[in-house]
C-alpha cells in the first residue's frame, strides 16, 4: 500500500481534493467556450469516461457568457483557466467557476493576483496556482536554477503571499514538459507546502508518447504518495486523457473505475489469436463498474497460474480454452466461444457483485 | 542526472547488459518459430523499430530446426526462450542463441538447471533466470508471503546455486502483472544481487493499458537507476513494444532514438487545428536519429516560452505560428504552412547535426 501525503482539503463543487480524498481525474475542454453546447457535449463525454473535475479557458471577455452556461449546466464542477487578464477570472466567480485556476506569472502584478484570491474568497472557491515551464515569471525564468527549482520556488513564493493575506483554499502545480524536471518540482513542493497537488507532465505531446510521459512523470510521483488530482495532458481527444488517467491510478491500483484485465503479450508458443480476443474483453469490461479481475492468457506457462488466480480466467492452448473462475476450471471451450463463455462468467459476477452493493 | 546502480556485464551477441551499458530495448516474436522466414521478417521489423535483442520460443523439438535457421540469419542477437523441457535450451545453445532465458520454476528439477547452464557456459552465452508470478515454482508459490517476496526468493535461490557451480554469466527478472509487485521485486533484487537486471511488467495487457502499467512500473524502476535491459510485454504487435520502450527510456533522458517532441493539449484557447500538425510533425521525426527538440504549441500561454526553449519551435495563435529557431524569432507562417516551415528547419538543423557527427 502506498502511503499518501497528507495535505489540506479543498472543496470544487462536490468534488473533495486532497486530505485524504480519493484522486480526482480532471481534463479540459479544447472546443470554443463561446460554444456553449458543444463544450458542454464535450464535458458530457468526459464525464462518461471518467472525468471528475472540468477545467474550461476563458481567453477572452467574449467567452464569459458561454462560461456561465457552462456552468449552470455541466454535470460536472467547472474550473475557470486564466491568463493574462485578470479581470477575466474575477468575472469567472460571478459566473460559478468551482475553482479558479492561474498561473501568476502571468496574471500581471501581484495587486492583480490579490485581486483575484479576494473574489475567489467570496465566492467562497478554492484556487490553484498553476506555475509552468513555458510561462514562468521573468524573476525566475533567468536564475541560473535547475528548472524545477524555478518552478518550486515561484510556486512557493505566491502561495506564501497569499497565505500571508488569510486565503488557503489553495491547489499547487508546477509542470514542466520534461518529466524528471516535473518530478523534481512536485517532490519539493510535497516537502514544504501543505496545500493538496495538482499533478500533470505539460505539454507531454501526442497520444502515445504522451501517454508514456504522464505515465511514468505520475507513476513516479503517485508511488510515493504524492498528487491530490491529475490531468494528463494529451494532443488528443481530451476523453483520451481521462482514460488514462483512471488507467495510472490503476497501475498503482490506487483506484479502479473498472474491472482489470491480465493478458499475455503472445509469443511463439501461441495457439489462438489472442490479440483480438483481448481487445474484444477489454472493450466489454470497460462498461462494467466492479472491481473484478479477468486474465486472457495465451498458452501453459503463465495462461494457468494468471488464470487462477483471477476471477474468472481463460488459460489457451490449441484452439480451445480452459475456463476458471475463483481459481477452479469450469469447462474447457472451443477458441471460437472463448470471448463469450469468458464474457458470460464475468457479467454474472459483475451482477453479483452489483447486487451485493446494493 | 540518475545514477544507475552498478552491476558485472555480459554481452548478447555484440550488445552488453549491465556495468554501464545504455539499457538494451527488448522484445519477442509472436510468429510460429517452425516458420523462421515470417519470424525472420518480424525480427526485421522489430529491429527497424529499434529492438535491440529479439526473444524466440522454442515450444518443442520441432521449432528447432527453424530457431537454427533464425540466429543465422538475424540482425539482432537471439535469445532461446524455453520453458518446461531442458533438452530444448540445450539443443538451443548448439544452434547459435546468444543467450538463454528459463524460468527454473518450470524446467524441472535442479539437476535439469545444471545441465542446462553447462551448456551455456560451453557455448560462452548469459542465461536470463526469468521468474513469473505466473510460474513460480509449488515451494514459493504455496507461502504464506507477499508476492513480490516470493518472486525475489525465488530467483535468488537459483542464482545462488548457480552461481555457486561457477557461472555467474547471469541476468535476473522477476516479473508480476501487478505493478506494485513487480516494483518490490526488482527493489529486493536490485539491493541482493550483483547481475544485471532485465525489467518488465508481465502480461502488462493491450495497448493503452499495457503501455500505461508498463511506463509506470518501468519508469519507477528507471527513475531509481534499476534496470539494464527492458521488455515492454503488450497484448499487441510486438513493434509497439518496441517503440514503447524507447519513449519510457525518452521519458527519463536516459536514452533517446529520435528527436524529442514537445506538444501542447489544446484548450479553447487554440485557434490552429493542432492535433493533426502534432501527429504529422511527431511522424515524419519518427524517421530521424539525431537529438533535436522540436515544439508544437498552439497559443501565446506557454507557447513563445516552449518554442523558444526547443531546438525548433512554433507557437501559433488565429491562423498563424510563428517559427522560433534556438529561441530566435525566424518569421510568421500561414497555418496551413506550419508543417513544411516547421520541417524545413528540423530538417536542416538534422543535417547539420548528422554532418557534424561524421
Amino acid at each position: 500500500m502506498i502511503e499518501r501525503r497528507h495535505t489540506r482539503q479543498v472543496a470544487v463543487g462536490s468534488v473533495k481534493i486532497g486530505g485524504g480524498a480519493p484522486i480526482a481525474v480532471q481534463s479540459m475542454t479544447n472546443t470554443d467556450t463561446r460554444d456553449s453546447a458543444a463544450t458542454l457535449a464535450q464535458i458530457t463525454r468526459l464525464a462518461e469516461a471518467g472525468c471528475e473535475i472540468v477545467r474550461v479557458a476563458i481567453p477572452h471577455a467574449d467567452a464569459l457568457p458561454g462560461f456561465g452556461e457552462i456552468c449552470s449546466a455541466s454535470p460536472l464542477p467547472v474550473v475557470a483557466d486564466i491568463h493574462f487578464d485578470h479581470r477575466l477570472a474575477i468575472e469567472a466567480t460571478r459566473l460559478g467557476a468551482a475553482k479558479l485556476r492561474i498561473n501568476p506569472g502571468n496574471i500581471g502584478s501581484i495587486d492583480r493576483v490579490d485581486a483575484v484570491i479576494e473574489a475567489a474568497g467570496e465566492a467562497g472557491i478554492p484556487v490553484r496556482i498553476g506555475v509552468n515551464a513555458g510561462s514562468l515569471a521573468a524573476e525566475y525564468e533567468d536564475r541560473d536554477w535547475p528548472l524545477a527549482e524555478k518552478l518550486f520556488a515561484s510556486a512557493v513564493s505566491f502561495c506564501e503571499h497569499i497565505a500571508g493575506r488569510g486565503f488557503e483554499d489553495l491547489v499547487v502545480s508546477a509542470k514542466a514538459s520534461s518529466v524528471n524536471a516535473t518530478v523534481d518540482s512536485y517532490r519539493l513542493l510535497a516537502n514544504a507546502l501543505p496545500y493538496p497537488l495538482h499533478i500533470g507532465v505539460t505539454e507531454a505531446g501526442t497520444s502515445l508518447s504522451g501517454t508514456v510521459k504522464s505515465s511514468v512523470g505520475l507513476g513516479i510521483l503517485l508511488a510515493e504518495g504524492i498528487g491530490d488530482t491529475l490531468r494528463v495532458s494529451l494532443t488528443a481527444d481530451p476523453a483520451e486523457e481521462v482514460t488514462v488517467g483512471w488507467e495510472i491510478l490503476a497501475a498503482l491500483d490506487i483506484r479502479r473505475r473498472s474491472p482489470e484485465l491480465v493478458s499475455c503479450p503472445t509469443c511463439g508458443r501461441c495457439e489462438v489469436d489472442m490479440v483480438p480476443i483481448a481487445q474484444e474483453v477489454e472493450r466489454r469490461l470497460r462498461t462494467m463498474r466492479t472491481p473484478v479481475k479477468v486474465a486472457v492468457m495465451g498458452c501453459a506457462v503463465n495462461g494457468p497460474g494468471e488464470a487462477r488466480d483471477a476471477d474468472v480466467g481463460i488459460a489457451s492452448g490449441k484452439g480451445v480454452g480452459l475456463l476458471f473462475r475463483h481459481g477452479q476450471v469450469i469447462r474447457k471451450v472451443p477458441e471460437a466461444e472463448i470471448v463469450e463463455a469468458l464474457m458470460a462468467e464475468v457479467e454474472a459476477l459483475d451482477r453479483e457483485l452489483s447486487q451485493g452493493a446494493k
